[in-house]
C-alpha cells in the first residue's frame, strides 16, 4: 500500500513515517508545500533507517503529487491547515482513497492547554467537510507524542483511538495503526464523536506540564 | 479524617465508600436527599465490607447533617443535581471543607456520548460558582467506572486526574485518591482545564460501546 504523509516534513508526519517504513513494507510518499523540503527529508529518514539497517525509499514530493499516488493520505499538518490542504489536493482524491486526518485545533492560555473546538464539530469533521464527497475520512493518531513516535528506539506501548462513518476505511487505517509495533487501535465510533477523541489531546500535554517524567506521555486504555 | 458522600447511594458513590472504607481508616459518611435511604445504603456497605472481614462503621444521613461533619464532601451526584446539591448543603461548608467534583455532563445520541459542556465551563467550575468563595473545589475521579469501582474483586489498576486552583486541597485529594489501592492520581492542572478532563467520560463510554470486552474501561496515562 502506497501510505502519503501531507506535511510529513514535521512532528507527527516524521513519526508516523519513520514508525511505517521501519515496521512495515508499505511505501512511504512524504508531501509538502515545497517539493524540495520533502525530498530532503524523505532523503533524511532513509538516512535514519539506513543506520538502523532498514532499506528502504522513501519518496518526497509536493502535496498534490504524493496524495495523486497513495492509497491512504493522512494530513499531518497543523490543524489550521488541514482544510487548506485538502483543497489543494482534493482533485487527486477518490473514492479509492482514504483520508486520514491527526489534527486537533488546541489553543493555550495560562493555565495550559485546552480544545478549541472548529465550528463543524471537530478537525475530523472539518476535514470531512472540505474532502470531495465520495472520500472516505477516518481520523486517528491525534493523541500520540510525535517525539516518542519519532524515536525509533522507544517502546511506544499505547492506544491510539479511530473515528470514521466507513467500515472498510476505518478497517484498513485500524490495520495500519496495528502494523506499528507497542500501537493498538480502538474503535471510538463514528465521525461525530471525533471531538472526544480529539479533546483527549490537551489534556495529555496539561499532564505533561503538570507531572514529572510525563515529557511523552501517551494514553492506554484498559 | 471524615468524608461524606453527597448522593453515596448510587453508582459513584458506592464505589468511592466501598474503596475508602476497605483501603483505609478514614470515616465514611453516606449522604442523600432521603436520610432513610442513606441509612439502608449505608448498611448494605457495611454488610459487604464485613463479608470480606473489615469492621468499620458507615453512617447515613441526610446531605445537610452529612455535609456539616465531614472534612472532604464529594459531589457524587448526578452533573444535573450538583448545583442544586451545593446549595442545600452551602451552609454546611466553609474553608475548612474541600469540595470534591467528579461529575461529568453528557449527551447522547445514536453514535454514543458526548461531552455536554456547561456554559460555566465545566461541572467543575459549576460548582465552584455554586459554592462559597472561601471552600476549596477539586475536580477528582471524572473517568472511573462506577461499577469497576464497587467491585472490590476487581484491581482498579488505574488512574484518575486532579484539577483545581487550591494546591492544598489537591493535595489532600490526590493523597485521599492514592490510599486506594492500584489508583494513582495524576494532576492535570487548574480548574479552568476541568472541561479536558470531564470529556474524557463520554470518550470511554463510546470505547465500551465500540469494542469487545471493555465494558467498564478506564485510563492509564504513561
Amino acid at each position: 500500500m502506497r501510505i502519503a504523509l501531507l506535511g510529513g516534513t514535521g512532528d507527527i508526519g516524521e513519526g508516523l513515517a519513520l514508525r511505517w517504513a521501519f515496521d512495515t513494507n508499505h511505501e512511504i510518499l512524504i508531501g509538502s508545500r515545497d517539493p524540495g523540503r520533502a525530498r530532503e527529508k524523505a532523503a533524511e529518514y532513509e538516512t535514519e533507517l539506513d543506520s538502523r539497517g532498514v532499506e528502504c525509499d522513501v519518496l518526497g514530493f509536493g502535496n498534490e503529487m504524493a496524495a495523486d499516488r497513495a492509497d491512504v493520505v493522512v494530513l499531518a499538518v497543523p490543524a489550521y491547515h488541514a482544510e487548506d490542504t485538502v483543497e489543494a489536493v482534493r482533485d487527486r482524491l477518490d473514492e479509492d482513497t482514504i483520508l486520514v486526518s491527526p489534527g486537533v485545533g488546541m489553543k493555550r492560555d495560562d493555565d495550559g492547554f485546552h480544545y478549541n473546538r472548529p465550528s463543524a464539530g471537530s478537525v475530523t469533521e472539518l476535514v470531512a467537510d472540505a474532502a470531495p464527497e465520495d472520500v472516505p475520512v477516518v481520523g486517528a493518531f491525534q493523541n500520540l507524542s510525535a517525539d516518542r513516535l519519532a524515536n525509533l528506539d522507544v517502546e511506544l506501548d499505547l492506544d491510539t483511538l479511530v473515528v470514521g462513518d466507513d467500515r472498510d476505511a476505518k478497517g484498513t487505517v485500524t490495520m495500519l495503526a496495528e502494523r506499528i509495533e507497542g500501537l493498538r487501535a480502538l474503535d471510538a465510533g463514528p465521525l461525530s464523536v471525533a471531538a472526544e477523541v480529539e479533546a483527549l489531546t490537551p489534556l495529555l500535554i496539561n499532564l505533561a506540564l503538570n507531572n514529572r517524567g510525563m515529557h511523552d506521555v501517551g494514553v492506554t486504555f484498559l
